[in-house]
């Protein structure tokens, strides 16, 4: 439990100035012996505010947080800073590299891993490096996804309530910072519950947000502008880069989750013919989709409903479809 | 050469009514010496009027024409009918089933390998038994593609322009009759040139078209539109199902494809993000996206331009790029 | 330790009637990000009797239990039913999709993985589930295993002799209630050990029975017979389904396993010639098998004997071996 | 069409005395630039009789002819000989040692691949040698063959009926030499048609047998007896070793395929349960087996009729089953 | 943690002779329910002198050690010993079959695994085994390494320095027993730190002892004899083969490693060039050699420097190589 | 046969000055619908001398050619050039990529497919290009490959003796002005034959020669030496970089090879330790080397011996062998 990471980095966390190195993730194969997963890691620090950590490539095929992060990174000058800014904008690497989800190294997903192990895979050694080195140094944490290959989403932030009145105050405070057009509020069910890196964090008691900003593998020009305008908001409202967006209130429409009760789950495999666009509000009963069966085209498709009211904050991307995925999930005004 | 193919079917093609089975592709595997893989097959005959091709799922992660398929031979009766229709909506099934471009028993692209082999992988065997089974049958070819998961697509048609005047003006007629809101004249450059299903049913002189009417390996409901208007109105307009659709000029906009010289490809692996979407007018010289770098979050990014003035018709879906893949291509007014 | 299971149901275990659904066993993957697994799972349930756990596909290529709880489920009405059998005919469900022993998500072996883990690879979190979910539920428990793709089994059952005289009381009552024609006690060494679902369930005090009907991953005809009868005399014995089967004395033969110092192992990496079928009464220094060489023909054959004297309980089924493979066991009476 | 192989030997064939060397298949890889398979070939050879081609191993997962070739090459001293035999007991040797029906180098079927490349993959290579070089040598050929992973087989010999009446003579011979309980006349319908060993053997004009001895990877006793007797009394009768079995009349039983269209394909996937075993004689209509569900447990099963009347040669051998496995192949009396 | 160990052994390890037989690793696989992994394991004792555990293989693409062991076992006879040499020449058996540093079977780098897991995957079992079996019963241990694949090393031996003082005048008295060339004290930084054999023997007080012996997954002569040298050194000096070598002062030069600081990591991936050869003496911010990079042509080459002066103990062997691989580590005299 | 290859490039062959680009070879894969391999092409062309064709990487792990070519590449201008120079430092790029002999893409060994296909796999279409496109245009061929990871050869150079008189003189003349130390003549036997690049160029009347620099997927410095002497003496000799070297007589050693006969293969699989090395001379009879079994290591290591007298060219690298790997080659002067 208390073993220490054995990832490492030439970056000094407490140094003024901006430093570019990787998390060294220590991986001894058949053709490296010695040899370390160079996990890009970038450190802005200047004067004594705040520290924010950064984070994207959680999930390898999500794409807007990665490219919001790098054109932040290149944009900061050290002399801006007032505080620190740590950021990671391919997390887990190796499924960066893969345009996967999940590590080709062991099929990892960091994004249930956490708190991860020491001496594990080498997903788990980075969660455990997340969680046991960077969380401790963070006032607050932003890990940016999006749908990723298998869903299409709205873009919107999502955070777990918080675990006291004044966490609860210091996750409102995050989210209206942030200012997506919605933020929701969700105890993970349905999704990766405890074992996510927000849930995580906010479970240390560190204001956390999460966001999802389209999906599909491939990039949604409206959720990397929430991205970007996001993480200029924060860094301005914390006081780390002053003046670097406007800080007034955004007005995010607060909504929450309405968990796995409300979820459509395909009960059969075949093809998905949704009937409705996220972001659409419906009723319960009202017509959620089709399965059609390309190995049997004379057998009649199956027509889904919603089980309860709400508004779609995603679909199923992909049109083939295994019994159990997820065609759609819901979530309401607070 | 000569050789005649091993596929085999319990299907009639000179028997009136509608028939349901399979091409039967014997495939003699470690767990079934003399099974053979199930193809969908439906043909629907009636009275004396010309035979259709009708095929989707060429490439299995393309899925517009698969529903559209299924979807017509479910409502078609035979005794609408008055000619024969020869229907194949999983044609390269198990490409279909794995959701994937190519077949995962010989990584053979179906729409690359015409004129096939009768002794050949699975996916060669096939393309050899359409083109000297099914092909002979034919008075007109239609092949249902989209853009699959590489590629985001403007719905449209595609045809070579024809080989002889008459059979061009077959191929017009075809075009016309489908009324796509785009058809384009192409000779395959930047494709599949001669390799394709479409191009060698022109080779043969047959009228053919395919199309594209989407991508991402999601549904597109306008292309699913495109593709349910266009098959009502080529049944209608030769006769096989008099009234299905109206039969009146459909004032689809000719244009050529402006091939693989004013194609943009990767120059750089890396994060890509267009710049503009399918559909826009570009000029040479305009700037169509960059490339970020997840591995070397500080290098700039590389700027890419259109090398020739004209119509996006596809851009690369997924955000990771390798160099050497196809980016954007463009089309013009004929 | 105590963390809970994070698969969940739609079955509700304390509502009267057949209610069939899946053990959602959440997996998130590349192509379905808050997808499950879906494990069948029945529940028949009336009035205020015992529960009894049945479960088969523990290993994905053994049959005979698969299709005799088919059966059953498909044939037992909640109103003849007092008291509660959950059913999971294809417990392993990955694996038996896959016709293989072991899942193809994780290679878990479900029967070494007792008692798994709430957060670990899918098989051991079911087997967590089985064990901290099912098991508290259950006053019996029979888990029909066969010999699979690499074994060859006389049919017959198999129970640890139990932890108490009172437990063992309980254990030699299901046994006899089973009725199968041999039944083996073991505390399973040359086999799963402790931790297999059998031996878990024994631990904690549960009467618990396991079985073995054929082998070579076909389907006996006798094995299966031996476990529709079984099941229905359990089932009348015990009051559940009265009248289901005659309930009697049974007659079983009860025999002890010799354990892995009377078993042969392959000496050598070659073709195996067994001298003795499952069922045989042998003597030490009797000879057991041959193993030729395929390449090196001219190589002399190497003869096995057997280490003592009994009766084969089962033999390897492949010809092909290799050194350390289990070729034979033995067993004898109490 | 006339490259000569690029396989060698040590083996002299024109040399007196028994030779034991490897066809000698070069396959330059990442980890071997100049190496070779080594497939066993054992020559034996004297005075001046006629020449006996004799495979197994074919398929790699076919025991029965491996075994009792070894046997034979190991019993038989090159004093007895008169004329020459010519043995590879494990012919497609990847295969053999992978223990699969193909090839793990380039999945290839042997015996669908005849007469193959002479520059193609390892096994089109090895069809090739066996096409251009050993046939050449032979005055009979007999290639053992056995169920495999995925049949279950009567043992019976089978034959091309003969090209020409001279041709068919000798065919009738040979079966007639061999002696099997059932020899079966086929044209290789619903198996592998032209494509295998004895089918192109046959097509040049040569007396060629092939057998199937049992199945699902294991070894039959009965198989291994009519093996061991067929392959003596070929011997004796052809004077190559005079005395090494009695040659009057076997009184073999002499059927006739009943081809693809008396087979049983399964219409669907699931769990197949035979309804008779090998050897039974069936009617048109009588029930064959059902297929169950796992993933569906309340599905009714699907129950499947024989389309013809006959002896049931052959029946699938793994419960598991895909649609268009074969279940069943028929015969009956010339 | 008290879980005792699943592997077994017909070896008894205090019956004076010499036995040869295997750590039977219980593998239940789709092909072997029961089965076991050979690891080969030869104990040789006679009178009552310490116990030495000699290993080899514990990489499976390093070959120096494993053939010392193999051809200590065979030359040593019972009656020259007093006392135990407990010796596995292939010790994690599937790597060493695989030729791979890593085992096939579940990727495990058995010198990253100690102290491994009684019910974990083979490879941690393994550790487990010999952590918690064999250590217990051993006096001093060597474990014989060589570069593998991916190194190419100076011979030497290495040693934790010992946690007492009284352990570490034992890991001296070693050490200079052996005699290497060169001897090294490291704290296993860069490399395995304490996760290896050796650094766990030495955690539980064992005087141990690992060599480096060359590299490339080729043979050295010269580490063969290093090997072979220091093997019979330490038999003779622990008074265990008395007179098998000279056991005098053995001159061996102690050096320390300059850990991970004084490296040389891949800045980037492309082919390596270096610039100098192991055993060299370099300075800090001399060359240490260029990259170049094979899919860009014209991009200039980058130069690496040494970031600290000292003697060159290995450098990366492929040319091939990734960002993060190392490609020097150093040493200096103590 | 007459069918044009699909790769194309941006170069244009007969316009003067450097141009850097890519063979593109068009692959349509899941990923990358429209794509194309980048394979490096350098041509760099002024005035009006002879065509060198320059080609290294045609095996993936051979890298001394590829370093020399890009360093030639790098340094060459234009204006120095009386000439054409045609340069692929990465032939078979993906091969190269992934640091293996064969492609990943289809296992193609490009020097084991000449002359290849038009309509083939990616290696099979590379070898067409060179042999259809290439080839036209060359005066001269110098393919430069190394051992790689399998074998490790004394430094020389390798040609076809020449088809006529007067192709055989532009041979010896291209040897010479090459002056590798040993220059070998050879028919291809125990190579790759006729299949290989030098060899197809040789049959088309071109003077072709191929090398061998090393080994073991390293680096040797004599190796790159002899290939960076090499190229400068070629350019020189025929006037294209006049100049670049001296062109007096090399005083290379021309021998011949002894092919297969004389080759040393391994009789079993195990661990090779050879008793010689490179350069070496040895004599018929001679002790080779032997082999051990690390899975029986009691069991006595194999002798092997030289089959006649010769001076080693190459011996295998990796220590790990199966039967029929190549252990060492022999050569003598002519």
């Amino acid at each position: 439990m208390s073993q220490p990471s054995m990832i490492w980095s030439a970056v000094d966390f407490e140094r003024d100035g901006k430093q570019v190195d990787y998390l060294r993730l220590p991986h001894s194969s058949d053709l490296s012996a010695y040899g370390w997963i160079p996990i890009p890691l970038i450190v802005i620090r200047n004067g004594t505010g705040p520290t924010l950590l950064l984070t994207a490539g959680t999930h390898g095929d999500e794409y807007e947080g990665q490219i919001a992060l790098i054109r932040l990174v290149q944009e900061l000058a050290a002399e801006r800073v007032n505080g620190r800014v740590i950021v990671a904008p391919a997390l887990n690497f190796p499924a960066v590299m893969a345009g996967r989800r999940v590590s080709p190294l062991d099929d990892g997903n960091l994004n249930r891993l956490f708190p991860g192990r020491a001496a594990g895979s080498p997903t788990q050694m980075l969660a455990h490096y997340v969680d046991s080195v960077l969380f401790p140094m963070a006032d607050a944490v932003i890990d940016l996804h999006s749908g990723g290959r298998s869903l299409d989403y709205l873009p919107l932030a999502l955070a777990h309530p918080g675990r006291t009145p004044e966490h609860a105050a210091h996750v409102r405070e995050l989210i209206e910072a942030f200012g997506a057009p919605v933020s929701v509020l969700t105890d993970g069910s349905g999704g990766g519950g405890a074992t996510t890196l927000y849930a995580r964090a906010a479970e240390r008691g560190i204001p956390a947000l999460t966001t999802e900003l389209g999906g599909g593998a491939t990039l949604s020009p409206d959720g990397l502008a929430v991205a970007e305008t996001g993480l200029r908001r924060v860094l301005a409202h914390y006081g780390i880069v002053p003046g670097m967006a406007e800080t007034g209130p955004s007005g995010t429409r607060l909504m929450r989750s309405l968990g796995r009760a409300a979820a459509v789950y395909a009960p059969e495999s075949g093809l998905f013919q949704p009937s409705v666009a996220v972001g659409a509000r419906v009723t319960a009963g009202q017509e959620a989709g089709r399965i059609f069966f390309p190995d049997s085209p004379m057998r009649e498709p199956v027509t889904l409903t919603f089980p309860a009211s709400g508004m779609v904050s995603c679909r199923r991307f992909p049109t083939l479809t295994a019994r159990g995925d997820c065609l759609f999930n819901l979530m309401d005004d607070c």
